[in-house]
């Protein structure tokens, strides 16, 4: 048998291979890399001793399904990770290509690296070694690993709603978070949620010379502009009416642990950012803006002509991809609708305007005195040394939602990633010790609720 | 020799190979197409006659010259065309391929078909049957064909400006505007300037995840649309300080006449335009505001993601592609200077944001009363048995001021398009009863000249 060093680096680069695999979800042409990358993960859960596994089809992409019931008795984790990745464009502004792994500085530079087959990887790992040790392990285990995190996919809240017994757990663990700072064991209890959509602007019939007839022919490109403007303010200040009714503030004990975090505004701005000036609603923290409070957020605008050069047209049409994130309380339909109504109201004359919804999902808090928070928790301070501290995610991930509503468990979010790991973005990383007391904090985590 | 109607059909086919050649003068892939396009009208400009023809390298793409002296004592007119030609996107709204013309309802369906290379054959076989019929001309006439009408080039400025003798001319006559009505023959007189360029907006260092960033980190994209929203209401007022300051309205014998013309605006948006409802400045007519009025459209932004599916990104970089047309005594230059400082003062926080000057030109206006203009509305009238109309273009043709400017003559602008023939969109076509009688009425112009 390996020792435990041994057996992490043998754990990285399996990573790497994995990592190689373009598994973007969003994108039709990438369907076999998404087979491969399924299969490259059922394959590590069978070599990580589950008992049974399957590939579950229910939507676009498969789940990879593995599960060890063999510990009567003991808790029942259900453990979640994604491999799917995002889109890697803009490609030309990636240091090393987004597919063909590298570690720089002891970072592992690749789409995916910790969004989130690094840190899906380190649930398979921890298993995997505590069965290599032990022979078996201190709780029941389900893994679930799907293929549509990126998308917004429907597979997952279809087996979920359908079989939900096939998942019974006492707690759903996620690997898909980040540490509040490097060092800085963190558990993330809330998450924002998503609206995802497109607003379709039509003009007139067919594009048109704006020499001829601009003046008097209306311009969806512009319509666009004066739609996002009328939605959301320099401010920061989301236009929509009703749309702040549901929010609900983070409680004071919160905000005040929220307070004692290690936090610089000017290196978070001048590091982390890299733009002139933060942005946002005056007189919140950044902590508060990004993790409690609502945004909307535009992605980018399809229509007329953006090659090289000059062309002097008025587009019949234009897109905007659009977002709104939702915090506690905020329900995603009735979002919709107050967007929808808001647009209504702000398209200007000779324009149609219509949005429409991609998915949705709402957002989600976790309770801190959950006694499977508290001990992964204390598995954490165990491995890293420092006192964990609880934060919350500006992002979303749905699934957290769907294991509530379906499973009535909570969810653990036990994160790895850094503050800037370019996630969505180019030159994606994950820190190699992170990834290695990653594995160790899990498995310390299965060994005291097994205890 | 053969007779005048076997002559113009003869020059309708020769017409329809020229439209094969995708001469885009903004795409560097078709570098090869644009020679070709350039080679094809050289060699009938060498058949109809012209004492000598080259071709002439300034700047990307050649001019093509052709000269016939030999009418001392007569005017000389300096024709003027284009070969090049817009790109052809959105390629599947066209209903038969752009770069494969297709004769329908009496109509050239082709890139170029009116703008402008079936113009410029106009000029090229007026000339040529003339030749044909007489052995010689009743003018002088020296052609210049250009290749970089539609991309702003730099080709004839630098050509003007280095050698005016070259081209020395009592007067220049475009074929590049359009008929008011069907069969209603018209001289445009008066042309908007324009000032082409790209909103440069960056951000963050890189792209940003929305969720982890979105309330704190600042969006291009975003900042695009309050930064045109704050350079033109939606009443589509321009807000730059300044902005109208040199705008000339029009005379009260203008509007007028223009009052006169066939137009009923109810035909206008709904088979033109094809749009809800007509915009722009409330309280002005369609022809103020076309033709009379300044505008500032966005043509296409670039930045994020617009491809399928979604993508949940804050682009680090947004640009968006803009023009301003100009009225009679704006300066290009003094508006460029103008619009940079509104967007200086509409930049939101966190953002940098810059105007990058593609290309501009003033407006120009000619009198109706000078002599080529006069003799050239007899000539239309015989031809189209009614009384010629004066009006003017909202679009730009910088090349009449440049022939202001270093030639010191007027541009007559006798057009044959038709006001729905879709030009810089897709289905452009050109009515091949105007091709061929403008084939007459510039033969009757060039006979009444030298008369």
């Amino acid at each position: 048998m390996t020792d435990f060093e041994s057996f992490k680096k043998q754990a990285l680069q399996e990573l790497l291979e994995w990592l190689r695999v373009p598994s973007i979800s969003t994108l039709p042409e990438h369907k076999g890399d998404m087979e491969r990358a399924a299969a490259y993960v059922r394959s590590a859960l069978e070599r990580a001793g589950m008992a049974r596994t399957e590939l579950i089809h229910r939507a676009e992409h498969p789940m990879v399904y593995g599960e060890w019931l063999g510990a009567p008795g003991k808790p029942t984790l259900l453990l979640y990770g994604h491999y799917d990745v995002q889109p890697p464009d803009p490609l030309d502004e990636w240091v090393s290509p987004p597919f063909e792994p590298q570690i720089r500085n002891d970072n592992i530079y690749a789409r995916g690296a910790t969004d989130d087959k690094g840190q899906t990887w380190i649930l398979v790992k921890a298993v995997e070694w505590l069965m290599q040790r032990d022979g078996r392990l201190p709780v029941n285990v389900r893994f679930l690993i799907e293929g549509e995190e990126e998308c917004g996919g429907e597979a997952v809240a279809r087996y979920l709603s359908e079989k939900p017994a096939q998942l019974a757990a006492d707690a759903a663990v996620i690997c898909d978070s980040e540490m509040f700072a490097p060092g800085l064991p963190s558990i993330c209890t809330g998450l924002r949620g998503i609206v995802y959509g497109e607003l379709h602007v039509e003009g007139a019939r067919q594009d048109l010379h704006s020499g001829v007839y601009g003046g008097a022919a209306p311009n969806p490109l512009m319509a666009i502009a004066e739609i996002l403007t009328a939605l959301k303010d320099r401010d920061g200040h989301i236009l929509i009416p009703g749309f702040y009714d549901r929010v609900v503030e983070p409680a004071p004990a919160e905000m005040e642990a929220w307070a004692r975090l290690p936090f610089n505004e000017k290196e978070y701005l001048e590091k982390e950012i890299g733009a002139k000036e933060l942005t946002g609603e005056p007189g919140l923290t950044v902590f508060e803006r990004t993790w409690a409070r609502p945004t909307l957020e535009v992605h980018g605008i399809r229509g007329g002509f953006t090659g090289e050069g000059a062309k002097t047209v008025i587009p019949a049409r234009a897109v905007a991809k659009i977002s709104m994130r939702l915090v506690p309380e905020q329900q995603p339909e009735e979002a919709v609708q107050q967007l929808r109504a808001a647009v209504e109201s702000a398209t200007p004359r000779g324009v149609k305007a219509e949005f429409r919804l991609l998915h949705g999902a709402p957002a989600s808090l976790v309770d801190p005195e959950n006694p499977f928070v508290k001990q992964a928790a204390a598995a954490m301070e165990e491995v890293f040394g420092r006192k964990t501290v609880f934060i919350r995610s500006g992002g979303s991930i749905p699934i957290v939602g769907l294991f509530d509503e379906h499973l009535r468990i909570p969810s653990v979010l036990m994160g790895f990633g850094l503050p800037d790991d370019n996630l969505h973005a180019p030159n994606e990383k994950f820190h190699v010790p992170n990834f290695y007391s990653g594995i160790e904090a899990v498995t310390r985590y299965l060994e005291r609720l097994g205890a």
